[in-house]
């Protein structure tokens, strides 16, 4: 069976552009099965781009391809690529920090560049046109590998892993019963907030589940949440309207409110800018302490 | 053929959630067909979830399988379960309350509790996760018993249908010129409220398309709406602005604005604690008394 | 192979209706292949249906059936329509303006009206229905089209191409170094506005990639937007948060701002009375002018 197509881009679903999209890939061939990633990663965050891939990627049979188009570059010198990686799947995608966590998370084995001459659609008007490669080149050439057109080394040029541009990936600090980290995404619709810590080491440093850790949140430098909170399974412990500490769907440490938005009911945000600090030898809750 | 699964949830596709889950379906077999229900159901919201799976379960073919994951207590003691409606369709959920529909209003055959060692997804890392079991659980199982991997015997042990967690469904009263329900549910994109009123019985209770009725709408018995508009067969028959009754997708009585938003509006929204009236005999329309 | 189904249509997937659509469909034929070309056209904005099958139907291949319902007098006087195009497509709709960009841009070759008394979806209880054409009428006649169940001719009696009601499409007016046009639709995701100057005609007119054109906007005769700013092939020419003319996925003279917003930040949108014009030879930037 040929690889299934697996879209994520930035567009939305607002207008035209992924119908116009897809029309390109049937168009090269009728039995290639697409299937919508997200449409939503927010505009122009290579970032999320980078970490929704990470995400799913394992969860689909090898061999299938992702297509990811978050590009603010579109048209101008950042590549248009291909990477191969070791578990063998393929991401088609601009070259612009959109690999970083398939690098570093899983690995790459190989990438090239799209040849442009070669790969690009051509024959409906929109040779000229330099602003919308999801459509022209990167749907158009992903289709082209998928239907066995054209071979992983006929998508073009070879060039090394290394050249990869890849945004800064923060690693966190863990010791007994302390672990500091980030939050490194989020979850836009719930509003929980993910962090960069592993929950497996998190548990090895001496935090159980059923535990009230003290949690402290700062945003560049400046104090937003300091509180004692259940670490628990599973947020249905936690009585609704509470924060709490759980273990996220990719097995890392991660923060919400239970039945609520954490990051909107507290103002909290993700990136390299909010630090956050897991105590477990701290004074009782707030709760307690105020009951003294 | 293998049969179509369609997967409502409430997780948007904000981010990755969806595509994990169904690339875990794709994982298990790839000839499967996965179509999106909808995943914009409210966040927590069980009712809604019961609500859409009645709205459309009876238009797809006989053994579709419905993936319904509105599940605010995934990881706690509720039940996971596929049950099996005296019609031949499946719907895999939580039993939390989004069977009520499928139950009352169509018939549940035949409930099984989903075995989690047999049918629970490994060897992804996803073993200690308790929080997303539309991707470890209901997706996966969903994806075993439409491939014909397992029967549906094979899904876990069968319980009785009296044990299906159940939300309250009000009944409507019905009497000549005169009817008082409340508004069950909403069309959030249009702005449309849905009575629990048939519009056979509505008919048959004397009120005709064309007329002029009363409504009123009363929450936590205050006043909220109260005029004299238009009972017609479809929006196009009141001029644009204009509040309207109408026969709705499943023949329920309805109330819109005629293209305009009437939650929006008028602030009206559903639940219980919605009562609407309609009352045929009483004086005539506000906009004629104005005028006397 | 049976053609593709693509639906666009202003339901949006809040809740239920495209899936009992779509089911209606499946019921028709499980072989037939569904995709979302977009459920999120603006409420009752038959306009942005009209463009937007004029936006993606080239991309399709030949025969490809699109149902479009965007659908304001649904159940009154208005035709329930299959279009065919002149190059082999089919559009199934409501003839009441979203035919008029395929019709102008396209050309169409044959139009049928649907005959409800053959090609309406019986059986299921919604034969009094008369808001839901997208389920009980345009979905299940194009199924039954795509399927082979009825030939183009057994959709229902022709009328005269005449006929179809179409929207006032604008003609721009371009002359060496000006061009005067309207913004005629835009990409809501990215707050870019598109006129309906060809840029091949505008290249023509003697304005060139990297010139500084001095653009006005007014609205109803009020200037909304008046500077000099770079024309180029793609947004990263521009710094990020400046605004810039660029040549759009469709060919045509677009704005935006780069990496930003240009309808909310500037407060623009489109139609008849948003009046462009792009002028060459004009005073130098206002940067530069402020500079003297």
């Amino acid at each position: 069976m040929k690889p299934i197509l697996v879209f994520q881009t930035d567009f939305t679903y607002k207008e035209g552009a992924v119908c116009a999209m897809y029309g390109v890939v049937k168009s090269v061939d009728r039995e290639l099965e697409i299937i919508d990633g997200t449409h939503e990663i927010p505009k122009f965050d290579v970032w999320s781009a980078s970490y929704r891939l990470y995400q799913s990627l394992r969860f689909w049979p090898e061999g299938t391809i992702f297509v990811s188009v978050v590009d603010p570059g579109v048209g101008t010198e950042r590549r248009a690529s291909i990477a191969k990686t070791i578990d063998g799947y393929y991401v088609v995608s601009p070259d612009n920090g959109s690999l970083t966590h398939v690098k570093n998370m899983i690995g790459i084995a190989q990438i090239r560049e799209i040849d442009e001459e070669i790969n690009r659609l051509k024959g409906k008007g929109t040779e000229n046109v330099s602003i919308f490669h999801g459509r022209d080149l990167f749907g158009y050439c992903a289709a082209k590998l998928a239907s066995g057109i054209i071979t992983y080394e006929q998508v073009g040029p070879e060039y090394s892993v290394d050249e990869i541009i890849e945004l800064t990936i923060s690693e966190p600090t863990i010791e007994p019963d302390y672990a500091k980290g980030i939050f490194e995404i989020n979850d836009p619709n719930f509003g929980n907030l993910w962090t960069n810590i592993s929950t497996n080491e998190f548990l090895k440093a001496g935090f159980n589940y059923g535990d009230y850790i003290h949690v402290s949140v700062k945003h560049n430098g400046e104090e937003k949440f300091s509180d004692r909170v259940l670490f628990e399974k599973s947020f249905g412990y936690a009585p609704k309207g509470d924060v709490m500490i759980y273990n996220n769907e990719l097995m890392k440490i991660a923060m919400a409110v239970s039945q609520g938005s954490l990051s909107e009911e507290y103002d909290l945000s993700y990136g390299a800018d909010w630090i956050v600090e897991f105590n477990k030898a701290q004074s009782p809750p707030d709760s307690l302490r105020k009951a003294d």
